[in-house]
């Protein structure tokens, strides 16, 4: 009936595959590693009480008023320490901006670089919200091909070439949805094939902090050695997502436009979430507790990790996280994971078919899975089940 | 540096005027009319912090947790059972989605809804935020007159005739900038105008809880007859502005493409922040506490009028509202509010100059004042250097 006065862009999103699969595994008689959820056992939900009683006290009226579109100074100078001195970053908190949620950060760079019809590069697979984020702009994604170590260099070389993108959006650190993580050779191979090129590189990096097994915390692609770089973090994986509060870094000029389009589209972020937020991370220790969740979610790697080698057919490839909450599978070739999905449904485990995470998916064989919102007695019985259905296709 | 990168709709944006003169009124020493915040002791902080505890107690994790992009389903009840007590509306949750503030519903709409070039209809002047959300979407604004009684019809018969706007979107109760309410007998003539166009109407109502003069409510424009219209609301002006929660209601094929914009934005709005104001809405009386605000801005509203008669020259006009934040004060024709406003700062009293409320200002001889955020006396002072300031130019 409204169709008429709808815009372009909506017309041309596609209804999110995964609401509706989420709609699906909502039973609660199915084991659903279909969703991207923290486990809720890592919020810190005794220091958060602490904290929220305490900024009451402290802040009175404050927390409740209208606020800066930048975001609280004392968050923002927080990142600003902590990216000094885990990266040696030369920022300021001018060189910071709060955002509601990793998703708005999306939205806003989306709206500060993206005409119509831009060239705009992206993994393959990439992040689903990136795609419907870029989407609402009509962006048109140029996939690189993504290897076990990274960009696939001469991928990445021909579509620099051929289709010369004004922006890159990269997930180097145990990307979603494969799990994977570039290596420091790799990352310096894309820095030197793109350094000169026109372009602005967005390096999104949810995961960053929750690498479970040994191993150094790799620099971000030409960290420190160029303006056009762009990071997006959040306090969604590390404190609690509820509060949707990530942000952006980036030079002061494109911070001053990201500000201006955040006005447009929310005034600012929830104040009392920063002031909570914020009032958490200067009274506890933010690295204590990530080490929990890191211990936390290693093991329920390893079950998932274990369960597949135990349990699937040895024609089924999957990756082996070092971090982060997913891994991703590839099943043979010709086989449907469409088919594979119904099949694992009726046997009550769901997963998210590879689909919604290509620009162009046709023969999708690859699936992704989340360990980090089961415990490991669930993972074995689900994996199993899963086991069962790529037997039946 | 990074013009090129830039894209059409952020380099075609204005910067915000307002924003700039934000910085000028921070001095402690200013007394400012400029911003539309609520008064602060409105905020209802001791009930919000035994809410606070509760939900904590009572839902654990869940207030921490990633949610739906529609929003909580207790707060959306709550909206449907005030709408269809005070309006009887015929809605259900389906017809209701939360939004990050009412900005944010702005935001979305514009992605729903326009094009490039697209008309939409608003007031003149209008609310400069809506300016904003849709400059975005690059469209294309024209302005129907406002007089003291509502839209005037000739010019909106006019507007429609020549225009044929896909939207408008007006602020028919206390309107910002100007204060003003359509008349019931107005809003049937728009309606009447409007009704068999090919037209989305937007209504905002942030202001509508707050009338403190006697009368009635008035129903809204064609209110239970149009599936093409949309009503945005918000808990900003009579809960707290800071958890940044509004919503949108509307048909529910609108509200489907509305939560699919939404989901690219930022998933969903803070749900700590919904359990809160549910909690507290479930928990007090919602009316009993705007009687408060309305006795505190009535009594506001009156000082700023009163001060106005007494010490304006008579050749300055000014609305004398009856509900909301704001009176709208024209100064004698060919008369600069420019000049004015670096008269008022000299003599440390700030208002916002009428020029962002226009799309096309020029020769602007007015400007907004804001009475919620000064108490009685503070407001008798500022308006007396005001006049002061306009006997100098």
């Amino acid at each position: 009936m409204f169709e008429k006065y709808f815009s372009k862009r909506i017309k041309n999103t596609p209804s999110s595959f995964i609401r509706e699969i989420l709609k699906v595994t909502q039973s609660p008689e199915i084991i659903s590693f279909a969703g991207g959820l923290p486990n809720p056992i890592s919020f810190p939900q005794e220091e958060l009480k602490v904290s929220m009683n305490r900024i009451a006290d402290k802040f009175g009226a404050k927390i409740y008023q209208y606020s800066t579109t930048m975001g609280l100074d004392s968050l923002r100078q927080y990142i600003v320490d902590r990216y000094k001195k885990i990266w040696g970053m030369d920022i300021t908190i001018e060189n910071v901006i709060i955002t509601t949620g990793s998703q708005q950060a999306l939205d806003l760079i989306g709206k500060v670089f993206v005409d119509e019809g831009d060239n705009i590069m992206v993994e393959k697979p990439s992040y689903l919200g990136l795609l419907q984020a870029f989407c609402m702009y009509r962006a048109n994604f140029v996939q690189t091909k993504l290897n076990d170590d990274g960009l696939d260099i001469d991928d990445l070389k021909h579509t620099l070439k051929t289709y010369k993108p004004k922006a890159a959006y990269l997930i180097p650190n145990f990307q979603n949805p494969t799990g994977l993580t570039y290596t420091n050779e790799n990352r310096k191979q894309v820095f030197e094939a793109i350094k000169d090129e026109d372009m602005i590189l967005v390096q999104d990096d949810p995961y960053g902090e929750l690498r479970f097994e040994e191993g150094e915390r790799i620099p971000y692609i030409g960290l420190n050695q160029s303006e056009k770089n762009i990071y997006l973090g959040s306090f969604s994986k590390i404190v609690t997502p509820g509060m949707r509060l990530g942000y952006i870094i980036a030079n002061k000029e494109i911070i001053k436009m990201i500000e201006t389009a955040k006005q447009a589209s929310d005034l600012h972020s929830n104040i009392f979430g920063q002031y909570l937020i914020s009032d958490y991370l200067y009274n506890n220790d933010l690295d204590k507790h990530i080490e929990k969740i890191k211990k936390l979610y290693k093991s329920q790697a390893n079950a998932m990790v274990n369960a597949m080698e135990e349990f699937f057919p040895k024609t089924v490839k999957f990756t082996h996280p070092k971090g982060g909450m997913f891994t991703w599978v590839t099943i043979e070739e010709g086989k449907s994971v469409t088919e594979l999905f119904n099949k694992a449904i009726a046997k009550k485990v769901a997963f998210v078919p590879g689909h919604p995470f290509y620009v162009n998916p046709q023969n999708v064989n690859t699936l992704r899975l989340n360990y980090t919102n089961a415990n490991e007695e669930t993972i074995q019985i689900g994996i199993k089940r899963l086991s069962e259905a790529l037997k039946e296709i």
